[in-house]
């Protein structure tokens, strides 16, 4: 068992109504305004933009607003947003909606604090030393962001997909209300399926040490995320299994499943981040095709938990069928498992390879997936 | 799913010799003077005892000193802790032993910071509004003290075993090496083991409602406890196993097993801490004799989840399987499971019941479990 510090001082609000609480639960910590920032127009459709400007000014909050945040969110609205926080001095940053919101409000609460700009601390040019509080309520579960202290932001200039991971920029609060993610489309919801397994399986398989307790946690995890999905596909406005869903999401990367682990990485996330990056494809979208061809290239490598999976995620005994049955149910559930299927041609495979093997570097990857590795493994996608 | 808050500050150091930086933990969270905290004696057995206070030297720190905490701690002695920390204008606490030392500390920072006897907020006379930042170094896991704003402490002279629970005393910050562990006699070994999987049932089987996760969460839990249990039965000195052992406990009471059930309750402890208060037995060895006689009593009021319990724990069909084989198990690693091996007689169960009824009361339980209804209990016991 690896050593490890685990820190999560992260609030969790979860459950009906809490997003109307959100000015005061601001406001309780010590903030008198704020940055509020959402995506697309979404929260405008139903009532939550209304009720989170009611609750800001119930408060006595000052606040400005960003919007237009959109799926692999852009390193130019994180800039917006920066400058419109120094500008007007705010105290604290608010994000409202999906796991791009809450990544975008992070990079902000960062580059709030620092003169030089902030994609120096995506290329590990500048460390981040402080940032704004961060608060969140969320209106999709995928990502964990709003338990954990990572974001991931696209610069559409230099195509490059990279993150940043500090619990300097952990939310403070976050608010989690399943009934604010009952109008998430059936395709999204296969996508933040994909999404919170990955982040699951990425370290439980390529670990060298798997503690006993955190192996039945990640299968914990996984197998409420796919009963759920299920009852979800059938009936979206099923609150239980929303809430489910959306907790055990969480737990996929708060830190916990990966405590007292070693060696393990992200390997699936670094190739998936350059489909991203390059095609714009829905993060979720990106792993169901990387995660099959990546667990047929890498399986020998960790045999037995390959086979532990099968078993106790399936009840299948082979590595192989385990992968087998894993990507049918990505597909089952409406996620891509080809290149093909997501209009991606093969003849691009050096293209991406050239892209992902700069956040291979990045992370320090580079001794097992270098440009030749990373093609070998899309050539399986 | 019920509505939830989940807020767990404390961080934790986790692994080989990270007790040797208490003192600069303490020093780099702000604080400049603490009142040491310990047992009866063994951590001067080993260098623990040394190792702390040359750390606490080094960080430069102010120290003063408690020993003699024993196992059912004792309000007396908070009381002593706390008159130290008053008089010396200590500004944080640190418990070195076990959860009797971790819940004193807690209780003595709280106390410190009250004009009033410190018991008043056992009986509930006041609430706790602020206390001294808690910091422990763990030589037992079983109570998830570690952890958690929990604190159960002996009045030895009204024979009550009452607790306090608030997220103000959740320690800062602590170390959990399982090295410091493996020295624990084996009969303590079981009763840790019978502690931390009785802090996971009490609500899987009184909660009305069971989100998919948690429970999931549980069975994890305790199948590691007991996979580990064995280990270190005939391997004290199994490091991962220690590991695991330790990991599993603190998760089984930090918030996170309850986190969206409904209508739980702790009814085992509840008697328990009669048994402890009445007869000074081990929490843990009081807690496998009520837990087999509460299930045979309680199994028909949640037969469900009493089935999952046999299934997914042993394989097992019925209600009645699964209650017996928990039973032999706790008999297996050496933990009283009848009134009679604790030396107790069946003669004192009026009195048992006349004491446990006060908590009863305080925990609002006494609709389901007053005097008869407890008598009821242990006389399965």
């Amino acid at each position: 068992m690896n050593d490890f510090t685990y820190y999560n001082p992260t609030k969790i609000e979860f459950g009906k109504g809490k997003e109307k609480n959100i000015g005061k639960y601001i406001k309780d910590s010590g903030y008198e305004s704020v940055l509020l920032v959402y995506g697309t127009g979404s929260i405008k459709k139903s009532s939550l933009y209304d009720d989170t400007i009611a609750s800001l000014k119930e408060a006595g909050l000052k606040y400005e607003e960003l919007s237009g945040i959109v799926s692999n969110p852009l390193i130019s609205k994180v800039r917006d947003g920066i400058k419109i926080a120094k500008d007007n001095k705010l105290q604290a940053v608010l994000g409202v909606g999906g796991g791009s919101v809450a990544d975008s409000v992070k990079a902000i609460a960062a580059g709030a604090k620092y003169d030089g700009d902030v994609w120096d601390f995506f290329i590990q040019k500048a460390v981040i030393k402080e940032a704004l509080p961060v608060f969140t309520v969320m209106t999709l579960a995928a990502t964990a962001s709003e338990m954990n202290g990572n974001a991931v932001i696209t610069n559409e200039l230099t195509q490059q997909k990279f993150s940043i991971g500090t619990v300097l920029v952990n939310p403070v609060l976050s608010v989690i209300n399943p009934e604010l993610m009952a109008t998430v489309s059936k395709d999204y919801l296969a996508y933040s399926a994909v999404d919170a397994i990955a982040h699951t399986i990425e370290v439980y398989f390529t670990a060298t040490e798997h503690p006993k307790f955190n192996s039945r946690l990640v299968e914990a995890i996984i197998k409420t995320i796919m009963e759920t999905t299920e009852i979800l596909i059938k009936d979206p406005n099923d609150y239980e299994a929303r809430g489910d869903f959306a907790w055990a999401a969480t737990q996929a990367l708060n830190g916990l499943t990966t405590s007292g682990t070693h060696g393990g990485n992200f390997p699936n996330h670094m190739i998936e981040h350059t489909l991203s990056a390059l095609y714009n494809v829905p993060h979720g979208a990106g792993l169901s095709i990387v995660i099959p061809a990546w667990m047929k290239w890498y399986k020998e490598q960790n045999t037995a938990q390959f086979e532990r999976f099968a078993k106790e995620i399936f009840g299948l005994s082979t590595a192989d069928e385990g992968i087998n049955e894993l990507e049918s149910w990505f597909s089952k559930i409406g996620s891509p498992v080809t290149l093909d299927q997501a209009g991606i041609s093969k003849d691009d495979i050096d293209k991406m390879a050239e892209n992902a093997v700069q956040t291979s570097k990045l992370w320090g990857l580079e001794e097992n997936y270098n440009e030749q590795t990373i093609k070998d493994i899309l050539h399986k996608a």
